[in-house]
């Protein structure tokens, strides 16, 4: 949908599943910091927000190829108009197709929570491919268009097969804090870019940008630099701030704390918060 | 062989040895859950299928390379042509040089089984060669032919590289079900788009696709992603009718099972019978 | 800042961050071949060194942004001129994003000493991170150049991106000697060649180099072989010369060795001693 | 060099040093199979080995840069004329450049035995670096040159670079077989194909080939992935032929067996005899 709303609605969608990956990450690394012998498995807090990560993610999916394909202009899934002999509305059809690999990034989400049998990291190899889906329409959709229209969409391609490839990696190295909070990073930039892509092309307010100036292209290149350089503050200062939150409320109130209740470790649970009172 | 059939028979290969590898590895993964401690020779049948493999392997690249030069229009092992000083049918040629390699991964596969000095993995690297030879003759293939030609026949080079990489990882990461999963969708991808671009550059039916036309090449992009996702599928479906006929196989009758055979570790057999039964 | 200046500064910042890179790693690597056993933290000395490295990393990031923002040509803090509707000095504000990004590796780089919680690798990410960015703005730096001068500042990207990869694979491979070398022969080789650049495009004497002269491009990419073998040189005496230096000096006084001090394990290393005298 | 021979001295070099390291890496996996528990140094036979394997590459390298320099129309060390403002010989400091990385590979390994502090892999690291600037030279040597020749040096890139990445990984994977093998038949490759461009370029008989026919560069692709196979044919029976030389010589005479000689583990070792008799 080539207006501002179409690039802001998939750009709050990639910034808020970006944050949601920060929080749980921290959750189940903090988790596995106080219980670092625990071979039991994962309290069901975890297991519940994977359900429902899962399930939002085919929900947002199945929404967005409604939307693609039943909005006012859209192909109403048609495909060939066999009248003129020609394509209906492609890039609808590319966007469904998009979405449709979220989704089942989605289901293998939810699979690999209800059944044991599905292999550990099929959420991680569904989850690279659809940013790789993505970013391969991406990359040849954007031809024979203007200079910076061309360039600021390749500029995505950089998170998000920047993101593919750390989604990939997790399969092999699994639990890695610092890969899953770069795989995060990658979705809150690529979230934040949609919306710049948006400001950009269809500007809210003053007159549209002169899409030949090289001068344009040249600023545009440097703000994706920054643009990456807040969603690295963001991504450290979501995490420290749910690891203090999570620290306070055990502190507080061990009964409460939010799924990391166990009674038979007790002793090393006390031990590691005496330890981090004194750390601060 | 430029037309239907020169494209739906090297398809049906890949499909069905896809196929084959989903079913091989599932059985693998099946057995080795079941065995979890068992560091005994895995089962004779696995021995059987893996001389079948490379035997079929190495019948069908030796009939493809007889077939290519010995077809109507073929070379008939003439390559230089000394009277024109021009070489001879060069596109039967390098079909044949395809052909080879994967007549040599049989070769490794057998050899690898039949002789214990072989080393591990040396299956996995000839297979991954096969397809960089396949992928690398592809590329300087589509030089100079119009653009949807061209565009085609590089989406195949997704697939043909993606299995390659994924084959050679896994001479170094061995065992990893997700992995070889992952590589046996790539000559599902790779066989189904062989169809694909018979059905798009010689069409059973109908007029033939105007292969300048900018629309058509952005739909072929598109249809590369929808049969990644039937792929995905075939996958996955396989690999669950595979672990449910299995199971189901082995708690009827315990003695016919396929190559599941083993008396001497019962009790953890059972228990993991007892186990699968309760998840149900 | 298009003069021999501007290429001085960083390239003389970049040998002698290599330089320190190359002694810390070595003085790292002693310290752990003394002491294989330990589990003990790493003596107070590098605790130290982390932190005076940090520091110096964020001051010359600030420096370096306050430099290139308030010199007399600069932009001093405007970006955009809205009477010409025109950027203002994109070149001296794409230099301040590079520095912004040493400057955030040097926070990570203090933050990861200061706080148990930071996890370990956050300053290789982020000094990679750091690099991507050099590199990546300089790659779309040098367009519409003359020749020499694209070809001698993409040579440079060989060295930068070398950089990022190694301290990348750094995250996941830690405490890798040789590897941590090769990423500080990538800074020496990346110091020497800015220099380099200097020279040939701003001549202190002499006539200036035909930019568009096919030889030169060639002299410049063997020039930039020889640069290679001269910072592996550099990397390889260094070395040498601190590592026999620090086992001078803990053979003479073994109670003002810097850094290496334990009187628990003083037999093995006692013994480490022996053995490295006999081989002398 | 640009005549037959000056391919066929360094293709000589590349094919010599390939089956060397098959030959060398062969014996080094029969001694590690027959002796699995030893963490006994690995016998003065491999040590003396290394020794003259990077003594050769020394000297080689020596000659190579010597005749490079004082051939004929060589350039006698001088590398830029003054009087006529212009570099001379390019080509021929070009291959200096390339010779001087495998001296410095040579250098290394020999380092690398004689001192117990050099870092275990900083022979391979030098190897690959060598294999590396070899290639990014030669990919800046074929600008502007007509296409086969274009074409026939930058299929050498493939070996090259194939060899540079193998080699780069054996820093971190140690001791893999197969990946030395492939590392190995890499060289063998190299070395072919030296020959056949001189053969193609400079044909000993016949006239010359034409250099813009699009049929010759495919050929030459496909001629390409022959010797691909040949190199693969080479490094399989070189393996077999040392392995059953060696397990023959250890049977007929245990005492004169080459470097596998040890007296402590004869229990293991007769064992491992009987396993192998049982087999053929």
């Amino acid at each position: 949908m080539a207006n501002f709303g179409g690039h802001a609605i998939p750009g709050s969608f990639f910034l808020l599943y970006g944050l949601w990956l920060t929080v749980k990450f921290t959750l189940q690394h903090l988790w596995k910091t106080r219980h670092p012998k625990a071979r039991q498995p994962t309290p069901q807090f975890f297991k519940k927000s994977e359900y429902t990560e899962g399930g939002l993610l085919m929900f947002a999916a199945f929404v967005g190829m409604m939307v693609e394909q039943f909005v006012v202009d859209g192909p109403h899934a048609h495909l060939f108009d066999s009248e003129n002999q020609s394509w209906v509305k492609l890039m609808n059809w590319q966007h469904s197709t998009m979405y449709l690999f979220f989704g089942i990034a989605g289901m293998a989400s939810v699979a690999r929570v209800a059944f044991k049998l599905v292999p550990v990291g099929v959420d991680r190899i569904t989850l690279s491919l659809a940013l790789f889906v993505e970013g391969f329409l991406f990359y040849f959709h954007v031809h024979k268009r203007p200079a910076l229209d061309a360039h600021i969409h390749s500029l995505l391609l950089v998170a998000v097969f920047g993101g593919s490839a750390s989604t990939m990696v997790e399969v092999f190295i699994r639990d890695h804090f610092l890969l899953q909070l770069f795989g995060a990073g990658m979705f809150i930039l690529q979230g934040s870019w949609f919306y710049q892509i948006g400001f950009v092309l269809y500007p809210l307010t003053g007159p549209p940008w002169d899409e030949e100036m090289h001068d344009n292209s040249m600023f545009v290149t440097m703000c994706f630099c920054w643009h990456l350089a807040v969603a690295l503050l963001i991504v450290a200062s979501t995490t420290v701030l749910v690891w203090c939150t999570a620290t306070r409320l055990s502190v507080r109130d061990r009964d409460t704390e939010i799924g990391l209740r166990d009674t038979s470790s007790e002793s090393s649970s006390q031990k590691a918060l005496l330890e981090e009172s004194e750390e601060e």
